[in-house]
């Protein structure tokens, strides 16, 4: 029972993927960008607290001045460079990060309260706006950079100045008399709170996440009234004052605090937000089936959990693995309401959205071992996140709509005032590995002897898992491939031959008629897939320490979105990865692709592209719709006639049959061109 | 150069026709059920200026109070009563009336101020605040009743005090640097101004009109501000603080002001607002055609007009003639973002914006006679606008979605809190005569040689228009038909020889090729139709004082949205009706035929039913759209596929034929049920 932040430090990518290939454009380059974007904006040395031009810009979302993420900007980095210094040392990083940290301790009050915003600018402030000010956000970002900084450097440098600030908000929060019956607007402390719990025993940070997580949505927590309402009034803020991103007064669904979660029927506001607080859930429920500590209702969470992801996979997420219709709230709308882009009735799908779902996938995963977390996990990760950061690690996305337009063409940004996205990108990338398996034994002493052993492999891609399982033996387990481009994944596993090791392959849902083949054949054959995976047991893996694995399915697919979206769409897909057109590639393209057709029965060509170490582009042909009938339609209309044509035979008259190129999602807005992208076509 | 609601007076509906019929209803039931409505609110009162508890219920949309509406409900139901006491006396109403009249007198303050919120309720308020408060709006309803009630009662005990308000109105806003460069947040005042100036020739009321819609929108108008922007600061508001109807802080949008109109390229924000403001620039342009004021840049204005109504005409108008996508604005979305309903990501279709639509339509047509307005003053009429009232009189609808969901059934309500559009309704139909046709003549003596007269036919049902031509002479002109049902239409000319009589006729563009039969037929056969009319020449009609016209065309059509909707569908339509399904008729439905397919090759049955005066209901044949795959597919989904699902071979698969039954949209929800309604089907 451990977070991925933690295991990933037993998995290398010592071969070539394009995860490592990633991965070094991280640690070479992403992260110092970011770092000069620090020194350049004045977040870097803004722990000094000195006074900055910037805290007095008004030219801000009310109430959120620019400066209000910069502890969780620097933490995040914190926590990324940790990360990556543990396979490659870089002295501008690892003094970057020593600096941060000395400037952190030294910014700390003396009761522990360790805030920027309300120690430099607005101290009378303090813990006055949870709703909006980020505050207790924040607050979670420092402690998993803490986290993250002991585990590197083996020191309490930055983990007692936040175990502090810790202590402190334990005493201001709580059900008692004289505590602030609180939770934060942006939910992030509760699951770096679970984190800490687990690393370090802190019952504080436990009871903390706990009370925070059932807290949230009372009615009636303070005074009789919701807390977002009694602070506000406490403020004396009129009752009718509210946040940009809230469309009306008292939307307190956007934070997930419109009634207790429990109560929650379906995924509502803010994406992030969202699957933050599920994450936090799922692991206070992953703490307790470790036996660890008791959760009350743990039934009640897990089928609030698996009611809101269902609601949410099922009905509030794009093809590509984006969640978040509505820009406003920055979050989901309504049942099937999925539009593809601006013009449409919008599409968000937030990078950082979808790194959330990974985060919820793999608690998930820990819990009960199901392909349709590992699935949403993969989908996820090669496509609406990966999409999130250029070839050159230099820019960014924040919004991956699956449809540009003229308002909002397909584009890339080197960095954002709210800068959520880019350093969550890289302290996923960095703590990937832990990503890619779960394992464990239960052995715990010196003895070797009848030690058992699990790995559940989730992702596959070239890299290499080393653990203990007893004092004296460790298992060395490695896998390679040449995923998610082809389907064979070689095995090759290394542990003392007294050790009973179990192991478990995801089998994606989307392989054809989930089709595998395994080499050497089990004596078990046909294996049974349960929930997604199958599973080695130890005598065929005493018998193979090398064994392969062969995912049929590789073959380009169309997918077509459900009737209820009224998107009459196909995206082609192949293995994991979702496609789109780009003009870059079609550049007879004018009007983001809205226009264009494509057939089911269409032959498709794989075309092997050697950039970025390699990928598949297809071919495909697309012909045009017309809209002649409509042009003449609309003189027409001008002359009267309703607002809608008369129906002709034809359903659809298309022309200009010719070829078309598509490219991975991930690949978009790295090749120049004019910005036009569509990942689902209409379907002819 | 006048207004139909004071044209009206000339035409009389002699005969048997579903306007008439929903007149006499209107008369006998509603005008009534609405003065008990008032009777049991408060509202019949409130000139009184007494206290009611009312003026202290918090429960309002801020900053909206309940009773803000009061001053036009009450407006808008005298100038209905008058325009129906035209046509039939009744006591109970003519002693409402004047006791209303004479409170409202009562109520002017010395300086000549008339407003009850603001004279009971915030004294201190006036005019602090334009964009909400209806201030101006109000008194915007109040001169179109003293109009109303001039024109009945031949006093002036109505427009005598409100001229006088409109004079202090004119000394608190203008140019002047001691005037407040303000403009009402609800366009109304406008339209109504031009009116008081045509009738009365009041320059002060020219002079508003013309300022309110020149000054709206300035970025700078008042101290360098944005006006709405000045008041709100000058009220102490924080600058994030904005109505509830207001997606985002400073959306001026909502209403119109955005940027000055003369700038604005779409049509955007609150309907009714936007298509008021729209009717009152027609009206100006029209004074200014007439001769008798100029209005500066009235090029610019016309094109503004224009461009504004094909924006809304072709891209944010549904098939029904309803207009505003969004609910949160009562208004207007992107460009082709017409769902059908609130499962589809929503629909509004206010009764008062379509109402506004004839409105505007009607004001164009005098400026230019084109079967654009036409055909959209017909659609609407039968369409959006008669959906609003159920047969009985006794209720109505607000919001006209072209779809029912659970969240929002298709129903009626007795009355509203903010309750525009039930008296919104009786005015329109008390005045609809003045909306059938244009007329005119340059005859203004006492001769009635070398008299040339026209009219201009918009609307065909059965009603007679007499007007005079000379102090000694009139016009008699009849039509017959059973018209929305027949397209055979009877004319009858009774006028004196040496008149020179035009008449145009509308042939509408949903006439299956503009077919048409001119009886006895012109010499000039075939007959040019120029901009959706005909012209009968003084010869033809001097030569044929009995004719018909017979419109072709009244076969069942199918009509399709533009495919930038996204909506696949198709709306069955006869003549000018748009039809809908209901549960009533198809009592086998149970999900809002939501998944109910229909095919542009099925026959289509017509049945005459008795019930309203007759009216054709349509059969035709259904089937129901399988989900089996998608709700396999959920299972696969469960195990982890992409959302959605790979393509099969058949794009829908449709199973359970069987008969459908079609209603006019107008004609839904009469008849209980259980509120599943649909007008827009999937296309098979």
């Amino acid at each position: 029972m451990t977070n991925p932040q933690s295991t990933f430090r037993n998995t290398s990518f010592h071969g070539p993927s394009i995860l490592a290939t990633r991965r070094k454009t991280i640690a070479r380059t992403t992260i110092k960008t970011q770092l000069d974007q620090f020194r350049q904006t004045g977040t870097y040395s803004c722990f000094e607290l000195k006074w900055h031009p910037t805290y007095e810009d008004k030219n801000f979302l009310w109430p959120v001045p620019l400066h209000l993420f910069w502890d969780s900007d620097l933490a995040k980095w914190i926590e990324g460079a940790c990360y990556f210094l543990a396979s490659e040392h870089d002295e501008e990083i690892d003094a970057a990060v020593k600096y941060m940290v000395e400037t952190i301790r030294s910014a700390q009050g003396e009761d522990g309260y360790l805030n920027l915003h309300h120690t430099v600018v607005d101290p009378k402030g303090r813990w006055s706006n949870l709703r909006d000010l980020h505050e207790l956000y924040n607050c979670g970002h420092l402690i998993e950079a803490a986290l993250a900084h002991k585990d590197h450097y083996k020191n309490d440098l930055l983990l007692e100045p936040i175990e502090k600030y810790v202590r402190l908000i334990r005493k201001v929060f709580g059900p008692g008399e004289d505590q602030l019956h609180g939770f934060p607007g942006h939910p992030e402390i509760e699951l770096a709170l679970v984190r800490l719990y687990k690393a370090t025993g802190n019952q504080d940070a436990y009871d903390l996440a706990q009370y925070f997580v059932e807290e949230r949505g009372n009615p009636t927590g303070q005074e009789g009234k919701h807390y977002h309402d009694w602070e506000a009034e406490k403020r004396g803020d009129s009752a009718w004052l509210r946040p940009n991103h809230y469309s009306e007064a008292r939307a307190h669904w956007y934070c997930q605090a419109h009634v207790p979660l429990l109560e929650q029927t379906t995924i509502e506001g803010h994406s992030v937000r969202a699957l933050y607080l599920l994450t936090a859930v799922a692991d206070l429920l992953a703490v307790e089936k470790s036996g660890q500590h008791a959760f009350a209702k743990s039934d009640q969470w897990l089928a609030t959990v698996k009611r809101l992801w269902d609601n949410m996979v099922d009905r509030k997420m794009y093809v590509t693995g984006g969640v978040g219709a509505i820009k406003q709230w920055e979050g989901f709308g309504g049942d099937y309401f999925l539009p593809q882009g601006t013009d449409e009735g919008g599409c968000y799908a937030e990078t950082c959205a979808s790194i959330a779902v990974m985060f919820l996938a793999e608690r998930m995963l820990e819990l009960e071992l199901d392909g349709r977390y590992g699935d949403m996990m993969e989908l996820c990760l090669y496509n609406s996140v990966m999409t999130g950061m250029s070839l050159d690690g230099k820019s960014f996305t924040y919004v991956n709509q699956l449809a540009s337009s003229d308002k909002d063409k397909s584009g890339r940004e080197s960095w954002f005032w709210c800068a959520c996205c880019p350093p969550n990108f890289s302290r996923l990338f960095g703590s990937l590995g832990g990503y890619l398996w779960h394992y464990g034994s239960n052995g715990n002493g010196t003895t070797t002897d009848d030690v058992e052993a699990f790995i559940n492999v989730h992702l596959y891609t070239t890299a290499k898992l080393t653990f203990q399982v007893s004092d004296a033996a460790s298992i060395e387990f490695e896998q390679k491939t040449n995923w998610p481009w082809e389907g064979n994944i070689l095995f090759q596993m290394k542990n003392p031959a007294q050790i009973k090791t179990t192991i478990r392959l995801r089998i994606p849902a989307w392989a054809k008629g989930k089709k595998f083949t395994l080499t050497p054949s089990s004596p078990s054959s046909p294996m049974p897939i349960e929930n997604g995976y199958i599973t080695l047991d130890p005598a065929y893996v005493a018998a193979n320490p090398a064994f392969s694995l062969q995912i049929h399915g590789f073959e380009p697919r169309y997918i077509e979105p459900h009737p209820y979206t009224n998107q009459r769409t196909l995206t082609l897909a192949r293995g994991p990865i979702i496609y789109c057109v780009e003009d870059a590639d079609n550049t007879w393209e004018t009007n983001h692709f809205k226009d264009v057709v494509i057939k089911r029965d269409s032959a498709v060509r794989e075309e092997q592209r050697p950039d970025d170490g390699g990928y598949v582009a297809l071919h495909s042909t697309c012909w045009k719709r017309s809209l002649e009938d409509w042009e003449t339609t609309t003189t027409v209309q001008k002359a009267g006639v309703e607002p809608g044509r008369e129906v002709g035979t034809e359903e659809m008259r298309l022309e200009d049959e010719r070829e078309i190129v598509f490219v991975p999602y991930y690949y978009r807005a790295n090749r120049g061109g004019k910005g036009h992208m569509r990942v689902g076509l209409l379907r002819g």
